[in-house]
């Protein structure tokens, strides 16, 4: 097991890395939960998992009990979180209840707001269950729920008391999931050092078939780097913002497909592919740049295009984006590997330009 | 106008207190506004100074759009939080825009929560227009909505850009709605220094006619000791908790006579009787004290009893409350006149000596 500790101005805490936490839970889990807990989880990630967590509770002495949502992006929403609150109040859940988010992203962002908002504070714990959660959402303290017109556009910045990042869990992760978590681990080796994205390169098959010590080593990575830059830049004023590298693009793919049709990860993929496409517009990466990304999302077995869409309807789910500023909208770019920027005075032509070989006729 | 700044260690802002806050828009607007405002009242508010608002903002070149939610406690849930965000979304709100708060508590909870929410954190401007927002509510960044099992039990701890208390509003304030506000006054005078108490006491009248002196002495006053306890425990871990005077008795009346039926500060007048029988029972207050509570509360038209409700209603409704921990309900006292304290220890048959006289059969 690795331990790696988020410094952020607001809060510090601990990520547990391995196939170990929950051998450790005197050191992983008792000092960051109260006397009582509130599980949060959902109906695929309970049956699997939610036997373990609350043996190890018992064992601690810690009493819980248990919310079970419905899975899926499609529940990331202001109803599914009202299930959540109506569970804490109907418990008598505290304002020292410790909510307990196990499950992938969407139940980490949501359990994250809800522990953001319930009580305007409770403490929470994120035992993140799938890739993409375990390498990005599940550190740095974003938690939302989507808008019928925004992803992600009602939430707060709430750190954990710590995460706990089970890579046994991922042996049960269906193989599309698994990719999606791959891709932010792709937009990593993008952001990051040349080393690590040609040693993604170079184990991407032994990733993709989870060999413990490559994975263990990319979950760290990944991890340490997020950690950094939240140390930084907490609330995103600056630099994190270069982390939704793909994620403009991605989002109106997924506010158009309906949630849940494309998977987050999917979406960034093929975002990525369209962040390095205005890359090129822009003059910054050379086609042969594009072509590595593309070919080491194919062998994480993602999508590297869009869904055909007019470019009316990439203009009007943009706009929408929170990087949007007066108007403008700002796109995350790479001048090279290894150094993005925020790209801010974009016009219709150089997007449609960067677009054209996607767009719907 | 007389100007009070709260430091919190989150965010330091000014509030503006007078009759004329409007007359200075350059120094009370201008600063804390960006290039383009949504402005967030009501039904009743709108209509009497929503045109005066939009007026400055045009001399002030801030462009804007206003979002007209009903009036009421009865709507301060998530239904209501949801008009807000749709609001915002089809205006395509940007995370700079700023959120301008014009109403009462109710709006100023509701819109500060929205504010704490949107894209993460987006700024406002408190404008009360109540008494009981001018002195308590719209100060010291507590935001909530109501949950329909306890009050207040979603939010967060979201400071403003600036407060503007227009002490001109309260001519068109109904009342009872000044009366209500009166008790959040009469409280500060229980937790304070015994000067003020006896100012108090003395000027009721002056108050209650709305003598600009006077009234503008006393919000000041107000919104000093609570910005003085603010800066001290922002996210109330201790002293700040004292402010609950009378609430966790005056939240469990609104709970069960449904949500406007009593006014807040009604509830909280009510309240504060509760809580100085409370310290009696505890042997921290004579009975004389209550009584000059009472006098106090009965000068400012406002109710000195709760409605008959059985004790297990009351249990029921308290067990809900913010400050329970470990099970154990905890109840702001008073040791004696400006010396308030937190009974964590209090047991069923000191609370049902102190309710008796209150109790239904």
């Amino acid at each position: 097991m690795r331990t790696l500790n988020v410094n952020t101005p607001s809060h510090a805490y601990p990520i547990f890395i391995g196939h170990n936490v929950y051998q450790q839970p005197q050191q992983t889990l008792a000092p960051y939960i109260g006397k009582r807990a509130a599980i949060i989880s959902n109906e695929t990630v309970a049956p699997l998992y939610l036997p373990r967590l609350q043996a190890v509770l018992d064992a601690l002495g810690c009493a819980y009990f248990s919310i079970i949502l419905p899975d899926g992006e499609a529940h990331k929403n202001s109803q599914t979180l009202n299930m959540i609150y109506d569970g804490l109040m109907q418990h008598r859940a505290e304002r020292n209840t410790t909510l307990i988010a196990l499950g992938g992203g969407v139940i980490g962002d949501m359990v994250g707001f809800a522990a953001a908002t319930y009580q305007r504070g409770a403490p929470f714990v994120q035992i993140p269950t799938t890739l993409l959660s375990q390498v990005d959402s599940s550190v740095g303290g974003k938690t939302a729920i989507n808008h019928p017109l925004g992803k992600n556009m009602i939430g707060a910045f709430y750190q954990p008391q710590a995460v706990l990042a089970d890579l046994g869990s991922l042996q049960t992760l269906p193989a599309r999931e698994f990719s999606a978590g791959m891709a932010e681990v792709i937009k990593y080796a993008l952001l990051g050092d040349a080393d690590f994205l040609t040693w993604l390169e170079n184990n991407m098959a032994a990733l993709m078939a989870q060999q413990p010590d490559v994975l263990a080593q990319a979950v760290y990575h990944c991890c340490q780097m997020k950690a950094d830059i939240v140390a930084q830049d907490e609330k995103e004023h600056g630099i994190r913002a270069h982390l939704n590298l793909g994620h403009t693009f991605g989002h109106a793919i997924e506010a158009e497909m309906g949630y849940g049709q494309w998977l987050h990860g999917e979406a960034v993929a093929a975002g990525m592919v369209l962040a390095c496409r205005l890359s090129e517009t822009l003059g910054y990466l050379k086609a042969a740049d594009t072509e590595r990304v593309i070919a080491l999302l194919q062998a994480a077995n993602l999508p590297v295009a869009p869904p055909r869409m007019p470019l009316d309807k990439w203009l009007a789910h943009m706009q929408h984006d929170k990087k949007v500023q007066d108007g403008q909208m700002r796109f995350v770019v790479l001048r090279a590997f290894g150094l993005a920027d925020i790209a801010g005075q974009i016009n219709t032509t150089q997007l449609q330009h960067a677009l054209q070989p996607y767009l719907a006729a």
